[in-house]
């Protein structure tokens, strides 16, 4: 993750490094087990500032998460930079990484349950609903760059990425909440079927 | 679900009514609103049972999950009893519906809630790897089955069973914590992917 969120190894500024802290501290506790004096601890600035800017832990996690969408969109290439295929291998990377990395796995947790906070909680919803949209459309824009090219066949291109997007979303939650890592079969099935119905002869 | 599960229209001794009022509680409080007390109010034999029975919520849950999964296992029709592509649309059918009926969604989103809790709780985590380990080793069969009546391909079936269960668990959680139901589109992808990759030309 550091590699990929520049936040992680240096945040530029005060919000950088509450978002930064609150990564940490969420690997480190979960969202059950994470309070704010929590978050505080990792924080090397001012805890009064912290306080001052969040009234709970919850109203601090829904910015932490609308900030992790925004970083998640800067880190996919720009659409056309690349070729099709290999950006929506990164997308596909982006959600689904094929080795557990300790620290990978534990953020994954963290995130399943925030999800699950959606559950009972509109505010949650709303993040969540915005989120698995933005992921889904810029496999949709991805897709349709493709098709223009002709590296990928006429699909129908809203289905298959919200087939694609929940076949990511579901192999995170099994990582998250079993003891079987089947991040690699989910992996190589995925990428065949791109190969098979999505790449053009 | 009624029409499913017979506990839950009439439930057959003590065990299926507690079954059947914790299966109501969570669908109108969820997890996090869940209490024993609660359970007891649609339990209509005696309360102090219940306590009796159950030190906490939790273990009444981690039972109620247990009774669950082989009742998801007696719904699905005996392996060879029917087609192989008409058994494995019915485990699909299981875990997603293409309506959104009330019921149907609170108790998705109460399992959302409880699949959660295996991010931080062994107990649950364990639940949850038997369960999809079960889901998987029904597509498995299903699909060892018709590789050998010819009616699917010869298939890595591991993985797909892997990535199949992966798209149903994140269609389910998709619907459990966006706005959005996106249950027919991946439906509709899901069947177009069993078709082009699944069955025999």
């Amino acid at each position: 993750m550091t590699d990929t969120f520049s936040f992680l190894a240096e945040p530029a500024d005060t919000r950088e490094s509450i978002m930064q802290a609150t990564y940490f501290a969420l690997c480190e506790h979960g969202y059950a087990g994470l309070t704010i004096a929590r978050i505080a601890e990792d924080f090397e600035k001012s805890k009064s500032l912290l306080y001052h800017h969040y009234d709970s832990k919850d109203e601090l996690l829904l910015d932490f998460l609308g900030f992790m969408l925004e970083e998640f969109q800067r880190s996919i290439p720009e659409d056309g930079k690349e070729p099709p295929e290999k950006r929506l291998e990164k997308i596909i990377e982006g959600s689904l990484e094929p080795e557990t990395w300790d620290e990978g796995l534990k953020f994954t947790r963290a995130m399943t349950e925030l999800r699950a906070q959606a559950a009972h909680d509109e505010r949650f919803r709303k993040h969540f609903t915005d989120h698995d949209r933005v992921l889904r459309e810029t496999v949709v824009e991805t897709i349709e760059t493709g098709i223009g090219q002709g590296v990928f066949r006429d699909v129908d291109v809203e289905q298959v990425a919200a087939f694609l997007v929940a076949a990511l979303s579901g192999g995170m939650s099994q990582l998250a909440t079993t003891e079987s890592d089947l991040s690699p079969p989910i992996r190589e099935e995925l990428d065949r079927y791109v190969s098979v119905v999505l790449r053009a002869e």
